[in-house]
């Protein structure tokens, strides 16, 4: 009896927002397996801004976008049901860049194994995921926060930021958030032990980094840009590091993206700003891991995972990074 | 018999570029010095981009703008005419924030004593002075280059940029300058041995870049921002810096200051950018003035000194800056 695959294919280059027009959803038989391949059953799909860029043609980015007619490139975790690859039994738990579809397969090139016993499935997605390595590399590499520093995260509430914010708390440093709207900005102060949040819905932020930061940002990690990049611009510490992990108030953006307007305060500050690229991480990944599933252990870290069922809510679901409304890790359950 | 003093003194808060209306030229007598103080006869005023910034009121930056009413403020080196200061004797020459004007009274403060036996005056502006200390530590400390990698210096004619190409290229960079107008670019090439130059007036500066660095910009020193930072923020190679020494292009902007929409290639290419203040370096400025005076001895390095006579030119001299016009270091020549 074949198994069908159910898969969301590029159909056109989103202008702006995804709209569900831009996929196809499709249906087809999986195909039998070659020597060396593996069948993996999906079960969560990672939904990151990052993917957004993926659908834009001809920009110079690091990755070839994702073709016309080709799957909808993501991170899923799942479980191997059929195997001619000696590396991967089945019953075993993957990860990797298997797309949104129900079923991939793969030759296990860049599939890597995951323990469900140490944590929940879409765990593996976020903190224990690339989620959790951007936010552990890029604030300690490249952001290098010292105890006492004053560090600040944009898209507190996101997978990204709310880690960020916690490792720099666990690091001793004094810990604000910038996130859209008053129940975000209680967790990350009540839940999440953040110093201080600002609504950047409600508040002025440069009054109220003022506030919170009276003696300046030590540590700026950027996940959204555009006039959140530019405001803390202004109220940089001396030798302040600026960390680029992300611009989501941009990747809608169907002008020019808006560059940072303040940015020769680099200089008054001698500050400097930075990108983070995760992948160039990956050999030091275990590194991050092990910090971080120690703070996990003792509470200091905690991971909220967004979970929405069903593949074929994928166009709408995705759009929830860019309107603010998903809490957490944004997740898609495909499979039980 | 009384001296009197001409000097620039702030009128009003120019809006784009400078006019003479900006300013009151005054004429007043010398006043009589106090304990500690020394006359200065100014003798080259230095005209430098930065000094634009330092007439905005409001701006967070490194120091206070020059207040309404006040002398013009400006690097200037002249001879000490009176000294009740053990520190100065008559005939010292000095150099030091002196201002446009023909005489300066000062404490002694931030006067350096400069040897005219060593190098025409002027130089003492220029590669010898704050303009060779931003050159230098701007690309060696924040820039980085290794034998090797290729630099691209814009403002490449102007009073930094020709010294920063010089020293890269001896450090056994491959360098590039842009620059405005085809005599800068043979001037660049030829006089100063640049391996290649871009006309930004007449030619496509991704497609020059494209041909003359195809493997990508190793270090960028950008003196200029607006399209030429957000053009070689297309060109990088992985792991580039960008030293943000200016943005002449931006100081008569009557409009917001146009910040790089390509900021976010930092992170495609694990890139970074900082600002270069050369304050921070004054400590270390023998380091500089040493390797620099040798490079000098060796052919090495060439200085040029673009002298204009008249300190009543000031306002029309100034904007040579921002025209483009001038050639080599700019400075006025106040008196013999």
């Amino acid at each position: 009896m074949d198994i069908i695959n159910h898969q969301f294919r590029l159909a056109t280059r989103p202008v702006g927002a995804v709209k569900r027009s831009d996929f196809t959803y499709t249906g087809e038989p999986v195909r039998a397996l070659a020597d060396g391949e593996v069948l993996v059953r999906i079960q969560y799909v990672s939904l990151d801004p990052a993917m957004r860029g993926w659908l834009n043609a001809g920009a110079d980015s690091y990755m070839p976008p994702v073709a016309i007619g080709e799957v909808m490139r993501a991170i899923a975790v799942g479980r191997v049901t059929a195997s001619n690859n000696a590396g991967f039994a089945v019953g075993d738990h993957v990860s990797g860049l298997m797309g949104v579809q129900e079923y991939a397969i793969s030759n296990g090139q860049g599939l890597n194994k995951v323990n469900p016993a140490l944590a929940p499935l879409p765990m593996f997605l976020s903190v224990l995921g690339m989620t959790g390595l951007t936010a552990y590399f890029g604030l300690f590499d490249i952001g290098q926060p010292k105890a006492g520093d004053t560090v600040v995260v944009s898209g507190a509430a996101g997978a990204v930021g709310a880690i960020v914010g916690q490792l720099a708390k666990a690091h001793g440093a004094r810990v604000i958030g910038i996130a859209g709207g008053a129940d975000k900005c209680r967790y990350l102060v009540e839940e999440l032990g953040f110093d201080a949040a600002i609504d950047y819905k409600s508040e002025d932020v440069a009054a109220a980094l003022k506030q919170h930061a009276p003696k300046g940002v030590d540590v700026f990690f950027d996940n959204v840009g555009g006039d959140i990049l530019d405001t803390v611009l202004t109220r940089l510490a001396h030798g302040a590091r600026i960390v680029i992990c992300g611009a989501i108030s941009q990747y809608n953006s169907t002008g020019a993206v808006q560059g940072p307007s303040n940015y020769m305060q680099l200089l008054v500050k001698r500050a400097s700003m930075r990108g983070v690229m995760v992948a160039d991480y990956y050999p030091r990944a275990m590194e991050a891991i092990t910090a971080m599933g120690a703070l996990l252990a003792s509470g200091k870290l905690k991971s909220r995972e967004d979970v929405v069922q069903g593949l074929e809510t994928f166009p709408e679901t995705f759009l929830k990074l860019f309107d603010g409304s998903n809490n957490g890790k944004l997740v898609l359950q495909v499979h039980a």
